[in-house]
């Protein structure tokens, strides 16, 4: 299904049309300002900066603004334009992804300052590769899903919850590393508890990538896929374009 | 500022009245299944009671299914009725709610994976009882903002926003002390980081609940305070009633 079928451009008012591209807009640039603060943080996590980390976490009061302005912006064109169908469902799955934007904005933040506490205590040799290989996937999660949701793409949507599952693994496979390095050598328990907290925060940015990768479904389906399995979402989608 | 001053019973549609007072009655009873779920994770937590755990982390989907139903009626009635005012913001507020609602029942369901995980791993002596504090503490935030929500009361909203101020700072402590415990005893590593997952799962329960507090909040007042401090919020309150 392509942009086009949506409809998303044909209304008669002229202004309300502008009022949803401006919505979409805001929420792509609030996106992106997500996506830098993300890889900035895996940044200064994995060189070892923590000035930089601490400008991540200086920086995560302009992602609370763009939320709450995008939230207001929401309900006086729900109030204004009484908005149906496609549209209605448009500014639902704006309003749940503007959450999960702004909690990934909350975990960079974290990420920020674990850089910064662990810039001043060296991590054990090769602790820090996996975190960055993790980094780096949810980065790019972060950055196909709001392109999946700038292109209203359900299939690339569905490949980030696959990606998640990946996160996941990752996860688990960093957090048996990090038992390791704490029961091998116990004065690592320290710093390595700060990687496990940044490995945790990753986890949860692959969670919230992977939930707003259901709303575009949503949005194009019309149809909640939350708490659906992945075989189930791929089933309808090709009965869908099938 | 009373319930009755918010008009929410005052339209002409008798039906219209019933859909909405069905939504708040639904989102009462899904907060009343989160509720259960949270105080009986910590229970099975801090009685080492493996059992109760795994009931609790299998009973998740059914948060997950009340979870749905809720976001489609309330698609339903802003389609059909198109509210405005006061019965929009409670719409909203209530697609908002039902989203931390979720995301506690996550966190009460990881708390009774890791209940069965330390069931069979003993913890260090009187490690259990500060987290025992904060499993009250939190059970009982989620407990008084339903009751907020149900009696639109703005004050107890802010106050269940203060109380978690004290989960954060029982959450550090919490940590430092597991930090000890594994430092002193490397051989507890394995028991102790699990007691730091449950702690950290009721931290976040706080911040779910706290977030609830906002939205009554806010459909209160028609102003939104996340990112807003506490002394602001209550200087806001004050202002209002005064």
């Amino acid at each position: 299904m392509s942009n086009a079928d949506l409809h998303l451009s044909s209304h008669i008012s002229k202004q309300f049309n502008a009022e949803l591209d401006d919505i979409r807009q805001r929420v792509l640039t609030m996106g992106g300002l997500v996506e830098q603060q993300v890889s900035e943080a895996v940044r200064a996590l994995t060189e070892a900066d923590g000035e930089l980390g601490q400008q991540v976490a200086n920086r995560d009061y302009k992602v609370n603004a763009m939320e709450v302005g995008i939230d207001e912006e929401c309900i006086r064109v729900l109030a204004r334009r009484q908005p149906a169908a496609t549209d209605l469902r448009l500014i639902m799955a704006v309003v749940k992804t503007i959450t999960d934007l702004e909690r990934i904005g909350d975990e960079a933040e974290k990420i920020g300052r674990m850089a910064a506490s662990l810039a001043a205590n060296p991590t054990p040799a090769g602790s820090l590769s996996p975190v960055e290989t993790m980094g780096r996937r949810v980065s790019s999660m972060v950055h196909r899903v709001l392109d999946a949701f700038a292109r209203l793409d359900a299939e690339d949507a569905l490949e980030i919850a696959k990606e998640d599952r990946k996160v996941d693994s990752e996860y688990d496979a960093i957090s048996r590393q990090c038992l390791t390095f704490m029961l091998e050598d116990p004065r690592t328990i320290r710093p390595v508890m700060d990687l496990q907290w940044a490995a945790r925060a990753l986890e949860r940015i692959g969670d919230h990538a992977s939930n707003i990768g259901e709303y575009v479904i949503y949005l194009i389906q019309g149809k909640d896929v939350r708490h659906t399995s992945l075989a189930q979402m791929e089933a309808e989608l090709e009965a869908r374009n099938g």
